[in-house]
């Protein structure tokens, strides 16, 4: 199809008016193939139905009442539609019009799945009068979560045209999709800023709208500690912000974890160790490393440094932790952290000097923390079977920890610097472990005026590397560190920013045009806010036919 | 009252949990001056009056209903209060309490005004249980404006007691308050992007809330046009994003300069010419300046410089349009723009240089300009009899172009260069106009981190000049230009930053500790939310006890 501009404002001249002009019925992120008629259906929302026609499941009943509501109904900000369908007989008079389309079949070829994993598949296709399929329209997909992801697109395509005032149209259509990256995560930090569910619930909606698969949440920090543990509930009792009030419960937890599954998305938990946990130790006395000054005297009170190492029971309370967290959380990754380990206690604590010497370590502190995860990983697995597996961030490596096999390793530096991120990922690619990328994606760092092209370009691929390397990068994520956000701005702070990386995860290594992009993401953007998210403005000067108005 | 820290957070250690503890029944922007006990009365939802002492009018009667709802139901974002009081018994355990206050006497000692004017008072006292009204309180000024802000500083001064559970506690106090600065504005523009009616009403509800005063209203510019005149609603029909959906009607207009008057805050339209006009050439044919290229070759279609200023009908015409501003508009002030002249397609055009040469100006294109605001002024002066006045950015005193007596100048260069602000007032205050400062208050430039203590820090009067021409600063105010912000971002985008500027503006220079303003804003950011208002966190990290939930 070709990109029809919006007829509501008639030309653009210099200086006046939009500044991008919006594509109409184009799919975020870019299908990998897709061949489109100017013919046209019109959708009625009385008679159009989805007809289930291969394997079902919960997650496909849920899914078509979803897409239902997002066709027609799409959300808070959104008023009356454009315009009911035509009378017949003036329809009749445009020759692109084919037909009314009161059904599309959804023809899921193999049983469902109960849970998305690594290793789902999220292929579909989708044939809306194609010669083979005439005057119907199919989704299919070997996969649950393929439908899910042909749904998305469906929606997508529906548009209102202000060409023949019809409010629901759709294009004769093919798309053959794929993505191009198995993992397309984003991490929410709720340890910074206590992120309530409704929010969470709202950034996976927008993720599944974008077709991305991975909630990587980052849970708790040296500021809080929110996830109320069953076996451990003194740690969120006195290491959340409020007890009551500003904690995760079981229930919480599951809640989130149900309403992501039901959009083909996995939830990763991080519990960041051994650093980064000072709101652990109020509720697990003798965690954390005591901390001396430099002449050996006990920095009173409070005064801690990361988990102590060298004491036996910690790795007890890590173990049976852990595996309650295994329970928890169905998916077998967890993101064990390991960033920004800071020595300063461990140098200075008795007992660690003696430990430190009785292995001959002298002051290799490396040694210690490959001790602190050799422990760690020895313990999680033998609770969870050797079934459980791990990301980490790159300090590991940068400090040539060795990893059980399997584990993934996440490349985050390189962040505020220009390109960098290419040698980090050639670099670390070299030690063979499969890895994600999220160094130019730190979507915290805001900036001033048009900044989504820098995250639309940042190519994971583009580093010096052999073809093995570059087939461990799996994937990446945008990452949303929440010092300076909370639940008032995370959304907006984030999206339409996050699909940029959702598309360049996706489709096509070739899609790169940010010119073309900029149309398309216009669209996509005005097509959020009316769904209901506040997803702010991404391309300067312009409007939604509906605004925010909130 | 000493700063009482927040008892919900036990205690603070070096890294752990929140960053700032928050004050509790402070005001912002802080008062000139304030006693304050520690002990307090207790407030009762049900019991709870204001009893209209003094003079009243409709501006009082709706602000005390406001109030009572701000006080005791604070908006959507609240949930159930602390606690309700408890009985009679606990409570007079405390050796702290007073007494139940059942009502606040709002004493207003001369007959309301109908219209906030450059002239208002704003100044109020407040007693609670002073010496000369003990077990009673009491608000008191010579006009309706002071009790607005009296009003508000009341509502601040109740708090939930974490140490007595009570839900709505005030402590003794005795409050002597007024402004620093007459003018204390905040620029909304709503041409880059349209702005709803609902956000602009917050956005008013914000200023009240931090006492500020004028609302500059940037309606027009390049962009879009949103502004249906009645006279020529061809501009809009044209030059609005969307003739129907994206304008604002006079009952529009009406709407939002009432909601305003109701809370002492002045509504100053701005008309931006003779440049950033682009919108209203196409509904006003003959407007703009036909654009020739250095060959004599006119540029076509739709190449335009600013408003034609040799054509006589021209001047016609913005007689009738600012004629109608002020009629539509009660305050006598309009703002003319002036900013960013190009004279591009001035130098070019035959009949501007036919005129030039007649007039025996050479090439000194100043002189054209300063023809033009001679006629705009002499026009609007003579449709207004005398009543309009103006102001303009400082483009026109850098042009050396010479304005009515009366008209105020806006010093906005030095924006983005540190403290350069400081030169520009010195230079522009010695041509003898009213100047109000905005450079260093661009929210619009975002930037990561902590960032408010730069507006916060930007003092007015610190210039190099004589005692006349600092008393020619009567204030300043907070823009937000639109290219990168919509009604989605536009309130956590500008608050609480701009309420540093607020406070700057209204309080004693001498208050300037960023360390003790952190505690108090705080506060008030949790205290914005809690009413319904979406502003972003402004101290890292934190916690609000009621969380942006929507």
């Amino acid at each position: 199809m070709k990109w029809v501009p919006s007829k509501s404002v008639p030309f653009v001249i210099p200086y006046y008016g939009r500044w991008i002009l919006p594509t109409v019925g184009q799919v975020w992120p870019k299908p990998q193939q897709q061949t489109s008629s100017e013919t046209f259906f019109v959708l009625r929302p009385t008679m159009f139905q989805f007809q289930i026609v291969g394997e079902r499941c919960d997650i496909i009943d849920e899914a078509v009442r979803r897409y239902y509501q997002l066709i027609f109904y799409p959300g808070a900000a959104a008023s009356a539609p454009l315009a009911y369908p035509p009378t017949l007989s003036v329809i009749q008079d445009n020759p692109q019009f084919r037909a009314f389309l009161d059904s599309v079949a959804i023809d899921l070829k193999q049983p469902c799945e109960y849970l998305p994993s690594a290793d789902m598949i999220e292929s579909y296709n989708i044939k809306i009068d194609t010669p083979d399929n005439p005057l119907k329209a199919t989704i299919s997909s070997d996969s649950v979560w393929g439908i899910l992801r042909g749904l998305e697109s469906l929606s997508q395509l529906v548009y209102s045209s202000t060409e023949t005032g019809v409010a629901y149209q759709i294009n004769a259509t093919e798309i053959v999709d794929f993505p191009r990256f198995s993992y397309r995560g984003l991490m929410m930090d709720s340890a910074r800023h206590y992120m309530p569910l409704k929010t969470i619930k709202k950034m996976t909606d927008l993720m599944a709208q974008n077709k991305m698969n991975v909630l990587h949440w980052h849970l708790t920090d040296d500021a809080s500690f929110p996830y109320e543990s069953t076996l451990f509930p003194n740690i969120s009792r006195y290491g959340s912000f409020q007890p009551f009030s500003h904690i995760y419960t079981a229930n919480d937890v599951r809640e989130i974890i149900e309403y992501a599954r039901m959009r083909g998305i996995r939830v990763i938990p991080e519990f960041d160790s051994p650093d980064h946990t000072q709101s652990w130790g109020r509720g697990q006395p003798k965690l954390l490393t005591e901390c001396y000054d430099d002449n050996g005297v006990l920095l009173v009170p409070d005064e801690y440094g990361a988990i102590m190492p060298t004491r036996e029971e910690n790795y007890v309370f890590l173990q049976q932790f852990f595996g309650e967290i295994f329970n928890t959380f169905p998916d077998p990754f967890v993101h064990l952290g390991g960033d920004e380990v800071s020595y300063y206690c461990w140098q200075r604590h008795p007992e660690i000097k003696a430990f430190m010497a009785a292995n001959g370590w002298g002051t290799d502190f490396t040694k210690l923390e490959q001790y602190y995860f050799d422990r760690l990983t020895t313990a999680t697995q033998e609770i969870t079977q050797n079934q459980m597996r791990y990301i980490v961030w790159q300090e590991l490596l940068d400090l040539n920890i060795t990893l059980p096999t399997g584990t993934i390793v996440e490349v985050w530096k390189g962040a505020k610097e220009e390109l960098n991120f290419l040698d980090e990922l050639a670099r670390i690619t070299k030690y063979g472990y499969q890895t994600i990328l999220s160094s130019p994606w730190y979507l915290n760092y805001i900036s001033y005026g048009l900044d989504w092209e820098k995250y639309y370009l940042a190519e994971p691929l583009d580093f010096d590397g052999s073809d093995e390397q570059k087939k461990l990068v799996i994937g990446g994520e945008v990452v949303m560190w929440s010092e300076y956000v909370d639940s008032v701005s995370v959304i907006p702070r984030t999206w339409p920013r996050a699909s940029t990386v959702a598309e360049r995860l996706w489709s096509d290594r070739s899609v790169n045009d940010t010119t073309l992009a900029a149309l398309r993401l216009e669209e996509h953007r005005c097509r959020l806010l009316k769904r209901g998210f506040a997803v702010d403005p991404s391309n300067g000067v312009n409007f939604c036919e509906q605004e925010w108005d909130m």
